[in-house]
C-alpha cells in the first residue's frame, strides 16, 4: 500500500501520546480565550468585520490572479503604503500569509554564495526559508549576538542574520540592537520576524523595529503576520524600496501565488487604522502580560516574565500539558497547549496570550483556573 | 551596504528587459479581462462575496490562531466536508494558500528515506516541496509516464509522484490515468495538484481525479487552490482520512501558519454550493477555451489546444511579449504575460483564461485585439 507506513506513524504518535486532533470551535462561545495570537482582541471588532465584508463586496472575494497579473488591486496598494507608513518602512509587500512572506524574505535576501545565519530558536517559516534559501545557513544559539558574530566571521561576502523579534514559545525578546551591532560590523543585513511584536511592541504598536530605532535603517527589513495583533490574515515584508521591488521580481512565494483576498486586506487596513486612532492598546497588552506573569509566579507557577503579550508556563511532561490545558478547558478557559515537536527544547508549556481586552476579573479567572488544574511535579 | 548586491541584480534584470512592477486596479474596470484565473466569472457573484461577508461578521476577520489551536472554526469543517464530498475524495484539509498545500503534501509525504518523482513544467510551488522535503527527489521528463516508471524502479521502499493536473503555462493535461498505472506498478502513492482542473474538469466541475477515476483511490491525494474557480483564496488537501491525519500532525506549513480567514472560507464554500447548483459553469469554461483556440489558430496565431480553460499563445521574445500585452491592454484586453524566469522552457506566452461567463461577443473581441497587436516573428 502506498501510504501504509502512515497508519505504522500514527500507531506510534498514538502510543506517545502525540497525537494532533483538530476541534471544530463555534461561533459563540463561553470559553474565557487565552489561547489564539488575537492580541489586541480585534479579530471580532466591527470595524474589522466590516472592512473585510467591505472589501468582499467591493473587490470580491479573491484576489483572481497572482499579484504580478490581476492579483493586485489599490486596496493592497493602500494597505503596503499604510503599513510601511505606521511601522517605519519605505516599502511594504502584502503575502497571502506570514509563511509566505519569511519563506520570500529569507530565500530572496538569501541568495547562492550568501550566508544566512538563523538563531536555534527561530519560527518554521524562518527555517524552512533557510532550507529554501541557495545561500548556507548557519544555525547558532538562541538570543546569542556573540555566536551571530563569531558565525559571520566565517563568511566573506553578502550575508544576513535571521531572528523572531519576539520567540513564540517563550515569548522573549530578542536582542535586537546588538544583533544589528554584530550585522553592521559586517555588513549583513538584518531580517526580523515581528509576527508577535507588531501591535504589541514600539509606540502605539509599531512593533519592535520601531521600538529599537532600526524600523526604516537601510540594512534592517521587518516581517510580520496580519493575523495576530491586526486580526486578519497575511503577512507583510517592510523594508528599503530596493529590497521590496527585488522580492516582486524574486521571491516565488510572492511571484506564484494568489494575491491576499480582499476581505483579508479589509481585514486588516481597519485593524491598522483603529489602532492608529487608540495606540494604548498596544500597552495594554503589555500590561495584561504583566499582571498574568506576576500572578502565576506569586501562586507558584514556573512563568517566564513576558517581553510581549505571550506568557509562556512550564509543564512537567508532554501528557500531563495536554491534561492541563484538557482540565483549564473544561474549567472554561482555553489555552494553548506547545509540545514536541512545536518546542526546540522538548519542554512542554501551557502558553496563555494576553489580549489588550481581558478585564481584571477575567485575568483573575484565568489564574485561578490555572493554578487549580495544576499538575503534581513529574 | 548590506542589500547593496540588490542594486546591481536589478540593473541586470532592467538591461534583460526583465522587470516586473506592480500595476494596482480598480474595483471598476472597463477591461476585458482574459488574465485572471477566476475560471468559472465567480470571484465577483454576489453569493460569494455575501458569503465572505457573512463569514467575517459571525466569525471574525481572522482566525486568530494555528488550526490545532483556536484557528479551526465549524465553518473550516464544513468547507471541509463540502470538498471532500464534491470532489469524491474521503477527507480533506485546507490551508491559507494553494502553495501551503503543496509544500504540505509534498514535505509530509516525502519522508526521508523516500523517493519523490516531480515532472519537470510542476508549479513552483510542488518544485519548493520537493526542496523542503527529506526525500529525494528525481525530476523526470513533462509528461512522461515512462520516465517516471523508470524513476520508480531505481528505488526500493515509499515513493510518491507529483504532478500538476493542468500544466499553468500551457495549459496541457498531464496523463493521469498512465501515471496512476506507473504508481501502482510499484505500490507508489500518486499526488496531483488540480488547480487549474477544480472547477473545470470532471462531473460539473469536481475536477481532474475525478474526472479519470481517480478520485477517493486509497493511493492517490490530490490538492487545489481555493482562489481560481471557487473566486477566493487559500488551498485544500484532498485524500484518504489516514493522510489527511498524518498532514494534521506532520505538515509544517499547516501546523505554524494561521488558519484560514473565516471570510475566505465563507467564500469558498458558498461558490462550491453555486456549482453544485449550476454545473454547466464547467463545461462552459472549457467550451469557451475550444472557442478561443480555434478563432485564434484559425487567424494564424501558434495557440495550444486547450486541455481547460488555459489557452497558451507563443510570443517571439520576452520583450515582445510584454509589449503585446501591454498593446492588448490599451486595446482594452487584459491578458497574462508569462516569460522567463517564470516558463520552464524559456519560450514566452500570452496566457489567456477562458472565463465560463465570457460572451461570444467578447471572444470574438478578444481574439481580435490579439491578432491586430499581434507582434512582427523575430
Amino acid at each position: 500500500m502506498a501510504f501504509g507506513w502512515i497508519e505504522e506513524q500514527a500507531r506510534g504518535r498514538h502510543r506517545a501520546g502525540l497525537v494532533r486532533r483538530l476541534s471544530p470551535r463555534p461561533a459563540a462561545s463561553s470559553l474565557l480565550d487565552l489561547a489564539s495570537n488575537d492580541y489586541l482582541g480585534l479579530a471580532r471588532h466591527p470595524e474589522v468585520t466590516e472592512g473585510a465584508a467591505r472589501a468582499a463586496r467591493t473587490w470580491g472575494g479573491g484576489a483572481t490572479g497572482s499579484r504580478l497579473v490581476t492579483g493586485t488591486t489599490e486596496l493592497h496598494a493602500e494597505l503596503e503604503r499604510e503599513l510601511a507608513a505606521f511601522c517605519g518602512f519605505e516599502a511594504a509587500l502584502v503575502f497571502s500569509s506570514g509563511y509566505a512572506a519569511n519563506l520570500a524574505a529569507v530565500t530572496a535576501l538569501g541568495p547562492h554564495g550568501s550566508l544566512v545565519v538563523s538563531d536555534a530558536g527561530n519560527h518554521a517559516s524562518l527555517i524552512d526559508g533557510c532550507r529554501l534559501a541557495r545561500g548556507e545557513t548557519q544555525v547558532v544559539g538562541h538570543a546569542d549576538p556573540q555566536a551571530v558574530r563569531k558565525a559571520l566571521a566565517t563568511h566573506e561576502g553578502t550575508a544576513i542574520v535571521v531572528s523572531d523579534t519576539v520567540f513564540s514559545v517563550d515569548g522573549d525578546r530578542a536582542p535586537l540592537v546588538r544583533l544589528a551591532e554584530a550585522c553592521r560590523e559586517r555588513g549583513a543585513g538584518l531580517v526580523v520576524d515581528d509576527a508577535h511584536g507588531l501591535g504589541v511592541l514600539g509606540d502605539g504598536g509599531r512593533g519592535a523595529a520601531q521600538a529599537t530605532g532600526l524600523a526604516g535603517a537601510p540594512d534592517v527589513v521587518a516581517t510580520a503576520t496580519l493575523s495576530k495583533s491586526l486580526g486578519s490574515q497575511g503577512g507583510v515584508v517592510l523594508g528599503p524600496a530596493p529590497v521590496i521591488d527585488h522580492l516582486v521580481n524574486a521571491a516565488r512565494t510572492f511571484i506564484f501565488d494568489t494575491g491576499l483576498a480582499p476581505a483579508a486586506a479589509g481585514a486588516a487596513l481597519a485593524a491598522l487604522r483603529l489602532l492608529g486612532r487608540e495606540p494604548e492598546r498596544a500597552a495594554r497588552a503589555r500590561e495584561v502580560a504583566g499582571e498574568l506573569h506576576a500572578r502565576l509566579t506569586a501562586s507558584g507557577l514556573e512563568a517566564v516574565r513576558p517581553d510581549a503579550a505571550v506568557v509562556s508556563v512550564r509543564a512537567p511532561s508532554p501528557e500531563q500539558a495536554v491534561r492541563w490545558a484538557a482540565d483549564c478547558r473544561t474549567a472554561g478557559l482555553a489555552v494553548g497547549c506547545f509540545r514536541p515537536p512545536s518546542v526546540p527544547d522538548g519542554i512542554s508549556r501551557l502558553r496563555l496570550t494576553a489580549r489588550a481586552d481581558l478585564s481584571g476579573a477575567e485575568i483573575a479567572r484565568a489564574v485561578r483556573v490555572i493554578g487549580e488544574t495544576r499538575p503534581e511535579p513529574a
